[in-house]
């Protein structure tokens, strides 16, 4: 029995343009490194080894709020012992509290012999969520550990379902500017229009069935959001000239990872992804601010195993 | 080529439960009939075999309205005569005047060696709807000519999209009472709460990810409408006995048909659904209001051809 595990734990962007705290779906790269190691000693010990100067404390720490949730479910005479390595910088928009969190309980239950379902995992990971921004949602998480798009058709009670997706390539714009994942919450209106819901439910069912019927165009047609967008737009500088070129280069489409500031677009093939990748830098670079770009796939796996002992 | 045809057009449900304004799917019956001629002179004419007493001047018929929108893309020199014998009662909720416009346009198409495309017929046909309603809605006149759950991801521009479903068993309960569609708009809130928005859509992805999946269980957590139902529930009478009794006899779900009165329920096999009926007529025997059943399956057909000539 291993009594030791690393795992990669990827990046993922949530809502996935018109899936507002229901779609998600997980990237390659970039991921955290987590080694988890089971001791006799009930509890959770952390180390960081990158320079995000995170809370070492437990309670305080995403991935403690994971694992000692986890510890409620688990006989006395276990704990654990994890060394972070994140390169997920926090407040990205693409789930780096998430890849905390689904990173240490995916390893934690490999130690364990997999004992809990994946379903669990995500239950105890919302509580590392909880810890990040006091709110118990999955939708990054999900996806971290399903692998794929995932829907949270329900979050209490937890209903989990993978949606079937054909290949798509992902380009990631993270500007270096902070946007705050309550602040983007705290400007949405708590009152929609029921026409507009009508809307986006349209475009929902829409990209559900595209992304199984591996409809590229559907797809394409859906990735529309008249809800949230509009307005957490405002956060997040040049979105729309952003976009505007990413669809000029070939793009399907794209919105905003989470809660920003991470923008991502969606393309048919590699070529295309890398098209948009150099003119989302040229139109960004006239903006002065700092950013990075990622070029990845959608990670079918969710966090990996990289090695054990 | 055919100088006449008669064609059986199906009733429909729209809504189906979560997709208000964008799902619908087509029962085999009851369903409409309709015997449509070819004529040298421009201009469509009716005549009605049924005690429905329909207006007859085609501005005013569903019949007509759609008709006269396809000649608009005619050359001179075509119109049509229509025999229209309609089995689908005005008002019941389940698409009644869809069949009409329906059956209309995809029997004319037909006289026209199909020149037109479904979406074009829909498109006609929603002038139709457009006479009985004042509105040009597609939900029930998607599935009726498309056949099987169709989804509307737009209406303007017109975007249908057919979603692949298993086999599924349908119980029609119609309260032979009043619901006007207009009233039942009228009470509907303008403004919802983001936060059921938000509910309404995971069951909606949820639903066509379990159609797609022919996930029976997926489908019957999926058939829950936390916006529309608890509104226009108030127009009919023991509508959530009638559901409890259904489920309690083994139904997945179901709800509203449309605006109502009518109520469906789906079930996995042809036992269960008449074990449901059963149990709705047992149920709605107490409330004392005259009532209809029908059992039909889901149509993967839509309008189909009788006969020609």
């Amino acid at each position: 029995m291993p009594k030791e595990v690393t795992v990669g734990s990827p990046a993922t962007a949530a809502n996935m343009v018109c899936g507002f705290d229901i779609l998600g779906f997980a990237l390659d790269g970039p991921y955290d490194k987590l080694t988890i190691r089971l001791t006799a000693e009930r509890g959770v010990s952390i180390r960081n080894f990158d320079s995000f100067d995170l809370p070492l404390i437990p309670e305080k720490n995403v991935i403690g709020g994971a694992l000692l949730a986890m510890l409620d479910e688990l006989e006395d005479g276990i704990g654990f012992e994890v060394d972070s390595t994140k390169t997920i910088k926090p407040g990205s928009g693409i789930g780096s509290s998430a890849a905390s969190a689904a990173g240490a309980v995916v390893g934690a239950n490999y130690l364990l012999n997999g004992r809990f379902s994946k379903s669990d995992l995500v239950r105890f990971a919302m509580n590392g969520e909880k810890v990040a921004s006091g709110v118990r949602h999955a939708d990054n998480l999900a996806p971290a550990i399903y692998g794929g798009v995932t829907l949270i058709r329900s979050t209490f009670p937890l209903d989990i379902v993978s949606i079937p997706a054909p290949d798509l390539y992902v380009t990631v714009l993270h500007p270096l500017i902070e946007v705050k994942t309550s602040n983007a919450r705290e400007i949405l209106k708590k009152e929609i229009l029921l026409k507009d819901a009508a809307v986006q439910w349209g475009n929902i069912a829409g990209l559900v069935a595209g992304l199984m019927k591996k409809d590229y165009e559907l797809i394409s047609r859906s990735l529309v959001d008249v809800i949230i967008e509009p307005i957490r737009s405002i956060l997040i500088p040049a979105f729309y000239e952003t976009r505007a070129c990413s669809l000029e280069a070939g793009a399907l489409g794209g919105g905003i990872s989470g809660s920003g500031p991470s923008v991502f677009m969606l393309s048919k093939d590699a070529e295309t992804a890398s098209k948009v990748e150099l003119a989302i830098r040229r139109e960004y670079s006239r903006t002065g601010i700092a950013f990075e770009t990622h070029l990845s796939t959608i990670n079918h796996e969710g966090v990996k195993i990289i090695h054990h002992s």
